[in-house]
């Protein structure tokens, strides 16, 4: 284990880069200028055992480790980036709140279907006003007889909101961060409605959602008032899927970038022979080698049961800056080439630059790891 | 004129960016997502004598200087990135080249139609294997009798490809850079097809041109055996506009992260009082405001008839870096309503990346800038 | 004349530049390895007219533009570091402020000393705890009667304060901005101590200064209360003379590394002759080139009267910037020779690192920037 | 063990630095300001078992892991950079390769004494002519009779120069690389000559060395005619130790700044209080952490049997880099203080600046690197 995968994990990263090769490689230029969700590859990636990687065995997962995880976006997302993606939602974020926060009934209900890739799940954070501050949340949520909850408010930017099948919405029970609470919203529930899709740089769609007195079940509550706190390992474990995916295609961007610096030709010699191309693929290799080992230090230690928001931080700001600044480098050797959207490492310059700013932006996770650097909490109220 | 705009020269700048607030600002983001040409525009901007500007009054132009062009195209870009596209095509490039060096008949029959927005000239010049290397060109033009001259072989990543009127195709009468030529071909020439289109990263499109022993008249030769020499000052030229349109996109990046920054509150703060913030606003200020000014005075000793190409490549480098790294940060400071399509930052991010490629790529303005600082030729077919 | 330097502006950097060539730049190198102001070197100045040059002819000086001075720090500092600290010294500073602001007896008294080199003065402005607020100046000056005042307090980092015949020592009569004012203070003046000296990277020394119920006659009184205001402007105009000559010596770490790389051999081939290193090349030239502009456009538009903090601001954070990072790279590409205190390259590193720090650092410039792009003043004090 | 050091190692590390913290931390800045060899540190980290770590016990080391001997560097040189120094000379470079390559005899006379800390070895292998290029080397060697060898020729920048007791001298018995070798020459040999010595920004100083038919006996000889390629192992470890050295002093001048950001107050808060400053220290935590793992990693991998030129390379470039900005960005946090030779932050940002350039620069780590991306050897001669 010196500092590398281990032997298994290492298998584990090939076998999953040669399925994604033979599998998901055809196809994976249309899907990536496709909005769409591809259901289908979430059930093929289902049938291989790629999701629910991380949910223990007795839940209907694969009860590995969250490095396994990594591991397997990396290498299906170097191949397919929205393949990849599948793997993210199979995984992180909503699905492994389910998997640990809800009751067994809950869990019955919802779980299956998305271990199976045949629903989808959208996670409702975001507010118009509120960015990044959690606690800025104004959605309500309150109790009507003991059978049902009310839901009022809106959401934006959430993923996969064109299209889920389900919503997990965060919402205020009261006042304060122990007030806020979750609550899974069936997509065709009365009083929620989906607004006009707008379309990100990357070519991901997003719809605002209305709730407007929507009610719904209170056995639909997943996280009740003051089980927030429980809540937040959840969120910094996500964030290590964002970062993983912004390695796989910053390593996709690397080797279609090689592979043209070896073919192509300019004054009469191969790209890869002018000394310049040659320093900017030596900063890409230490960009990449060096955000992947914190990434993976980082998810190594969440497996050891010190999650670490510190160790988090880092892991995605390294990331996800070293993802979004090879492909965009990639680029520049592939000239006209890759600046067109036939080349993948196109697709790759506009989503890693998204990562920059969703699931806590780089000015969002610099403020963490200050505080961790300080021991102390820098309030970002009054500036003090 | 203590380093800034003459008075004339800033009632210019006003005039234009009042008449595009009032004309082009309305539907500017529909014309960015729209990747057809705006012949409207063109025919509008022709009517306020936008096109032609440096071109002599003798020759149906304004007689302004290379400046004053500049002026305006970033006047109109801060408002109307497309549109500033129009003045581009409508001032450098291949409409400058007729103007200059067409013989009287040869101008009479395409210059008006150009200068008046009517017709579009696209120029062909970057052919498959070729890359930046102008004497690697392939494509060949033989004399057929007095009156034909017939042209063979193909282009790529021509702009305007997709609907331009009139071609005007670089071409080898015979070897060496003395042994290149040009000639003027229009759409419908039996033997010129236009292949399928691909879009850029910025939505532009362009598809190749195949010339199959393509038959023209011999006056449409608009540079013969010899002259290709002249024609290089125009390419610097060329390469203004393009600096231009980067500090244009950037500064309406700019103007409209600050206006968001001033509304937008976050933590119950405008985002403008977090001091991390204001740093990459005056990062983003210095960025725009140097290059500007290397700009400027590239265009104005151009004016004075001291057209350097070393002072051309410090502009172009200085302008496109500085185009794209402010709208990328602009992008950053408004998060994911940057990153949304209905945003023109998301459009500008796209746009100036494509300038760091097209025209003179960052690393061959690079190597140019070096042999002005050595004064010697370093050949990059050896090495050396 | 457009963008650039007028005739007149170009000889007078061309007769700067032969005089320090032929009698500066001999010593060059020794005068940067000793911490003691060269005062032969001011002597010789003052004697071509380099000092006093931006100082009306009616008040002893030459009066000249700002322009003008510093194109001479630029001239005499790219051959000699050293005698461009003199020029500075002998026009910006304390000895302008005596210049403007002092009433005829006194500056009667101590400008012609100044003007011809043969005294020194050091300006007293930072103390132990303030940093770069000058609001929490905590050094007093009290009235004594009519004929005296009493300053107590202490300063630190004052320039030549191992060596000064006087200083300017700012104090405070009474609360807020309006409570400071500024006193001259002879070296000898009983309650004046200074303290043991410290080295700073660039090898220049400064001592504490203590002033322990320090009695001065009433007529050095420079400033007396509510002239504070007044001076504000002074210390704009100092900030050029700062970045000034982070553009020379910036100019002379890039013309030595330029002479290297022509005729120093690796792999049988100059170092101009690799790629990378004529990139290297080319990054600093429009760094250079890009500040210098910046530089002179806002002593160009302080000399129209339109003296501007935002302007300054951007000048010295781009000068500075380019200054260091052009020593650093052209010490980089020297290797080992540029690494040896031998070399004026070493030297021009550790100096133009200074600047970033003093009178007015990075940080505090990009605050000063955002309030001129905002159009508001951000508080420091509660982060607001 | 997962990403991380192992329990040992971790305990290694405390050690190390409680003993540093305890008798090296009282002297470190006199020490970093003194040019001299620190003999008295090297025989008490001798005592403590700190010199000749990775060197077999059988052979007098301590038989400790390549990891282990960069963990007590980091340790040590986090407190006191120059004892880091010795404990790099008494591990790494020439001490190492007689310890592996030395015969019995001549590793009985020669390594105890270097092992005790009682001599000292300089390592020649740079000519005034040479550069990077080791193939250039001109040095020769000859056998004069079976007893004897003689050397001829000069080598510059050889660390410890001024005060070695003995020299390994590089050297040609022959063309090519299969004609290097090198011999062990002690101080007062007839026929070498020391120069006149310069010293380095960081103070260190060193002196040509003179070979005038210089005769050695011929059992001096450590590496003969065919065994350089044996020595390139070495090579790559020794820039283990320059790399760890890197990390050190950055995280000296980290931890100097954090406390000074805590103390320190700028308009009533203390400066770790202002967004700018947070972020900085985001940006040199993620650099420090990133290049340790980096670094580490290639260490473990070196331990397991896979020394690796590029793994090496990589780990110097992160190193390297992170050592110079962190340092460089403490000091601008720590102001006039930082800039202050009082300060080891200050000898800690000339010091690191020193690595980028020593043992294999910036650039030719750059160029190894990209041989390793494409697998192909890129001659330098030809620009090929």
């Amino acid at each position: 284990m010196d500092f590398g995968l281990s032997t298994d994990q290492q298998d584990l990263h090939q076998a999953a880069r040669a399925f994604a090769r033979a599998h998901l490689g055809p196809g994976a230029a249309e899907r990536a200028h496709d909005s769409g969700y591809p259901r289908d590859v979430a059930r093929h990636l289902a049938r291989q055992g790629f999701l629910g990687l991380t949910i223990p065995t007795a839940r209907g997962g694969q009860g590995a480790s969250l490095l396994d995880a990594v591991v397997v976006i990396e290498a299906i997302g170097s191949v397919c980036p929205r393949s990849a993606d599948v793997v993210q939602a199979g995984n992180f974020g909503a699905v492994r709140t389910i998997a640990e926060l809800a009751d067994d009934d809950l869990r019955a209900r919802y779980l299956p279907g998305l271990l199976s890739g045949d629903t989808l799940v959208g996670l409702g954070m975001t507010e118009p006003e509120a960015g990044s501050a959690v606690t800025d949340l104004r959605t309500t949520v309150r109790r009507d007889g003991d059978a049902h909850v009310v839901l009022d408010g809106s959401k934006v930017f959430t993923t996969h909101s064109v299209e889920a099948d389900l919503f997990l919405i965060y919402a205020r029970f009261g006042p304060g961060t122990a007030g806020i609470g979750s609550v899974l919203v069936e997509r065709d529930t009365p009083g929620l409605s989906v607004g006009k899709p707008a379309t990100f740089m990357s070519g991901e769609q997003w719809a605002p959602l209305y709730l407007d007195r929507c009610r719904v079940p209170a056995a639909n509550v997943l996280i009740a008032e003051g089980g927030f706190a429980r809540q937040m390992s959840t969120f910094n474990i996500e964030r290590l899927g964002n970062a993983a995916r912004s390695i796989a295609l910053g390593q996709l961007a690397f080797d279609e970038a090689r592979e043209h610096a070896t073919r192509r030709h300019q004054f009469g010699r191969p790209l890869c022979d002018f000394q310049g191309i040659q320093w900017m693929f030596a900063d890409m290799a230490l960009a990449l080698e060096s955000a992947q080992l914190v990434l993976h230090r980082a998810a190594a230690r969440a497996d050891h049961g010190l999650p670490s928001a510190h160790d988090t931080a880092l892991a995605k700001l390294a990331a996800n800056r070293a993802g979004f600044e090879v492909a965009n480098t990639a680029m520049q050797v592939m000239g006209a080439t890759g600046y067109t959207q036939e080349s993948l490492v196109e697709y790759c310059v506009r989503r890693t630059r998204g990562w920059m700013i969703a699931g806590g932006s780089t000015e969002i996770l610099k403020n963490r790891i200050a505080e961790g650097i300080f021991d102390r909490r820098f309030s970002q109220r009054s500036g003090r």
